[in-house]
């Protein structure tokens, strides 16, 4: 007789992120697994938000300014999967995301410059928060009025553990990545090298053990075609099923930074609605699944419900790899797409946005980033759309053009 | 009383297209308009499949590895609209695309990689090439076996002539990209600036006139963000309405490289099922919309009848900016889409098809090609979405693998 | 080599409906086949409108009061199918469907009660009319201002020719209707048996066959669920594929009575926009399907090409069994339709439509019929969804209201 | 600050039904508030199931058969919204539904023929049940393998409480049904008058009040234009917004029987998937909506987050107004769609499934039930789509027919 989902770990907002046993803030084959799960089981996995609390209900953007990037993307987890073999496929099929009844709420920042950046930090340079309410499937702010829309809710973070070898290979390209630049872009972080300061490695009891973990285990900002990892795709949403190449017997899977809704690109990096909640997944596996179904990385299909616009109802923003200096990159389709971004901010702020609002919106609303033309030298093309109907009033082309009051985000001073 | 629709150009498909006076192949503010449309009229626009009929419906690629890329984008054009003036916005209503009755297909190729190339080129460097045939709003093809659907049918260029002042900057900044890359990349053709060889001039008579087109006018493979042209946005079909700025008096729009179908990306760079057709527009003019409206770049709406599939029924492929080699690159979308389709290419290389067959199909078919994150250093995480319900046959990571013949696209000897 | 479409039957603007033998207008098997198509051939059929050109592009509504109705539904067929034999289906991919080129339109009428009537004949008992201008794949009206929308276009009509056995129980049953009604429903027209006037029973050359097709053939008013026929489905549209029932050698396929849009329930019973067009088909056979398949009436799958707006953009109004004079009727679901296409009628004359306008705008547009509930007693619950985008104006509840010149549609005296 | 939604009103797992004061069964206008909740507050309401939990989750369907249904639709309220007049329009917006999680399963129910029947009462007489499991917003059956879909989750009955006036309209008028069909139809329950029996009066404490509820108060079953009630509308779900007339002070709202999933017509009776649960409602009021919006019966926008399969995902039954009899009734929708019903029941045999187990799974899965052509006399024709992507195998025309082992869902026998 089946009965009540199962929770297969719990977090607590009461103890600090650090001293949860449960979480883990580093990608190491070493850390202890926390908990099985047999092949088809279903369980409900508990998560903190990606900071793991720093950044409260309120209306200042100082807690986002000042916020300790060591000590994020606290994931719950290791779990033993029952079974699993290097080799195997990995299905996570995610039945349902929520967050706490007693915790609706979520928050979108913008970075300042000195701590993180973003896509837009030359523009946006200061740190920017949006607060925002969950009313059901629904959410809206304190901090950008005229907006109101469903999340289509998913985790930021999803993966199993590396293997030592792939462990080692991510160390190894991203340290030359690091060296390759240190004179080309002296004040760009490129990229993080592990680092021992405030390492979570679980429930990793031995400190010869917790002391390799911090200093060999990868940071979790990247994704990583590996394995996954900080993927940040939408729409692995409610109903998604993920196959997720295993490296470690056992899988050892992590998941974390929900996000309660999130616009293609992320772009201001803590763009989503960032929430703590319950992730409910069914787990099984495909064995030997990477070979035989010839998968190295992740590959996934969306879930059947989502929030659906007509096609119509997208203003589409084209972006070309030229920049907003006037200079022309070669098929740089990063560029090209922060063009885009930079014209519908612009767009935005005729209607009362401030910048850092429409940042902040571009960020964490259903946009829709695509890739249209990649091959036509030296312009990559690339749009976004934005959905209408997550506005209260009209903001299409022929709209009439009226400066409303839309209030203001909290925006901090200079980092020092 | 409304009548039938005006053709506003025909085309031949018996006078070579260099001869025809109602087509060019170069932007120029010069260019003598060929007709004349009214603000809120539709009309309709013939045009030649952008090489100007240089490929055949038969089974070689060598007319495609031998295509001579002086000659392209004949495009219709350009035509006055009434009361257009630099400033406004030119509102383009495609409301019908059609192949001409009396020839119903169209042609994808993969150019060689010494002629043009693609976005896959050091991996399938040889010229190939598909040919479709159209069944109504369907295609299929003899050369990709297993797969039919329905074409989102686009022109890949539409746009107003450039002003003198546009086209300086157009000249500068990619003559600059040009020097710059010179050593850097000297295998690499980078950006094509002017060029006199094969330039169509429309029907400037004056041979000064023709030769100072010739020698200043734009090439057209690049979309760029000051009138859009070559963006090979696949929803700009039928329904659309595109926002154009206008930069010279009279508009002077030119509109041509019709798809019936093209996937995100357009990845081979010859990717979309290219075609001649017949494209319905309705004009119209948001006067000074450029400044009041704020669009200094092309924005649209796309139509409100496009092919749906359900969103489960897309595998997606995750690509992150680490390169096949593996090379950690810095927030490069363009590797990380790279990969994505690189993989979906091994990925159906396992039921039969080869690598260029794929490599055509994800080329234009209905892919999707998303954004998902683009801040979390150093790994832009694209995606590609693969419709499984183009295939008459189960491509899911259940199904089984069975390998069937699916015949051959012809590929050519390499290029001398 | 592919080439051209082939064009399996035309039809001439030019010569009455009546003298053309490419067209029938009765069920009978003994009808000749005009044309052979093979398996898997794909052709193009065109037809006329439903009514042979009794309708004209003008401004009186009195040939919609005055059309003959013995003189209607002019099919292009019958064509034999090679190889069909009683007890297969026969395949109907609808490939594509047109208007012709020289006549862009279409019209919808409003019967008059007495000469045909229609869903809501008690209410608005005097014909009416509306002109459409197509304009590529959408339409508008001068006699409906502030709307447009793209059709779904579809047939009305589709279907294999009736068995003598199968025509024979047509006649019995809707002969028993019309007994059994002659007392009870005096006024109304329950059912139309075998008339021979204006009979056209198609290339019948011999004067007893043509007597005998005329006066045994089934009228082509209503579908009947043996093979199909008069529909009114609008999502049999392009891209869909349909079964039918074979029930003669050669199948016997007719169709007709292109719908350029409908709304769901087809209401004012000359309610789509009807249009002269082509539409192309490839046939197919499933041998012995009937048996095989459990296929003894008609089924599809629609195509995968739609109108879509979002669920969210249509105002949905809710119809129940009672009906306008408070009577309530037993899980009648047609009566409660009728109160939902009441209600939004209502709805839509707040903003300056007539009721005339408004009727003959829900029997046309992509208006969504659906039963919700059919279990409760004693009411049916049905639904009317109104789409929100076809208009210029905004028309939901919250909308302010004002009433606007929307002209008028012509409306004739009474017929007597 | 934002905080926890405030649950309104709970119910008891412990408690029957009957006892608890935040239900009542009847609707009536002096059937006193349960709580107040203010105009733009957002309240949680907790709701038994339909039967207030006399179904188990076992494998008997002897408890649906042997269903007291006069202890039925335990609705929770009514509640009184601040403001609310006569005249008004009551805004709900449901912004969320879940099952409790203590709780994560339904049922759906084919009812005794003596006792509820159904809509195919006459095909299947006796009481059937599938008892279904909750896995996130997917739900399987024990009872019906072989699928698996998300729901739309809804509440089957929600409206404002009636005015004595529109009380005794609903009771005069279903009265004279009853009296009409008294002879006609002897062994049909045409419709239920009031009945004092386990009349549940709420919070009502005056016996004097009880007793007259008990005496007057309309039954739940039937929905009803002048307010709505058990209209059992699948896409009343998550962020739809439902616009209801309000005909006493205060409004007195109330809601019950939630559906995790319902097809379209609630075929079988008890054809959803039936359960108890929380539904999360923001509530507003349009002063004088009724007279100023033109909205005398309920109205509403469905949300914008819904299941999505493709068009072409739907196989599709025609069904017309011809009964199994063969015989020809006169544009009787309700026929029309039982006979569509029928035939899909039919096919889905071929694969495995019992009658019962088709028709519960017709009743409560994502199925689409459409009005096509209600004009063409004598026959309505109406659509059922039966989604292919709920299905594990491939139900398609052209699948290999292989009879599965699908189990068995339990059928009782018949009630003495």
């Amino acid at each position: 007789m089946p009965g009540k989902i199962r929770t297969a770990q719990t977090v607590s907002f009461e103890i600090p992120a650090a001293q949860q046993p449960g979480l883990h803030n580093r990608w190491h084959p070493d850390i202890p697994s926390i908990a099985t799960v047999k092949r088809g089981e279903t369980v409900k996995i508990e998560c903190l938000d990606w900071t793991g609390g720093q950044i409260g209900n309120n209306d200042s953007a100082d807690d986002v300014r000042d916020v300790d990037l060591t000590k994020i993307h606290y994931l719950t987890g290791p779990f033993e999967i029952e079974g699993a073999e290097p080799g195997d496929l990995l299905v996570v099929n995610i039945t349902d995301i929520q967050p706490f009844d007693h915790s609706p709420w979520g928050f979108t920042g913008v970075f300042d410059r000195k701590n993180g950046g973003g896509f837009l930090d030359r523009h946006y340079p200061r740190a920017a928060k949006a607060i925002w309410d969950f009313d059901g499937i629904y959410c809206s702010s304190r901090h950008i009025p005229g907006v109101r829309f469903a999340g289509l809710i998913h985790p930021g973070i999803l993966g199993c553990a590396p293997s030592h070898d792939v462990l080692a290979e991510w160390n190894r390209r991203e340290g030359e990545l690091i060296s390759a630049c240190a004179h080309s872009m002296p004040d760009q972080v490129v990229a993080q090298p592990p680092n021992e300061t405030n390492a979570h490695a679980g429930t990793a009891a031995d400190e010869a053990l917790k002391a390799k973990i911090a200093r060999e285990g990868a940071r979790t900002i990247p994704g990583r075609p590996e394995h996954g990892g900080n993927v940040d795709i939408n729409n692995i949403s409610r109903g998604s099923t993920t196959y997720l190449p295993v490296h470690v017997p056992g899988a050892k899977f992590s998941v974390g930074d929900l996000h309660f809704s999130q616009g293609d690109g992320e772009i201001s990096f803590c763009g989503a609605i960032e929430m703590a909640g319950i992730i409910t997944i069914k787990f099984d596996l495909l064995k030997n699944g990477m070979k035989e179904r010839c998968v190295s990385s992740p590959v996934f299909r969306p879930g059947d419900v989502q929030q659906l616009f007509g096609p119509s109802r997208y203003l589409t923003f084209e972006g070309f790899s030229v920049d907003e200096q006037g200079k022309q990159h070669f098929m740089d389709a990063t560029v090209a797409y922060r063009q885009a971004c930079l014209r519908a901010i612009e767009y935005l702020k005729q209607f009362g946005y401030s910048g850092e609002q429409a940042y902040l919106l571009l960020s964490c609303a259903p946009i829709k980033g695509s890739i249209a033309g990649i091959v036509d030298v030296p312009n990559v093309c690339t749009t976004l759309g934005l959905p209408l109907d997550v506005f209260d009033f009209d903001i299409s082309i022929e709209a009439e053009r009226v400066k409303r009051d839309l209030g203001a985000c909290p925006v901090s001073a200079e980092k020092l």
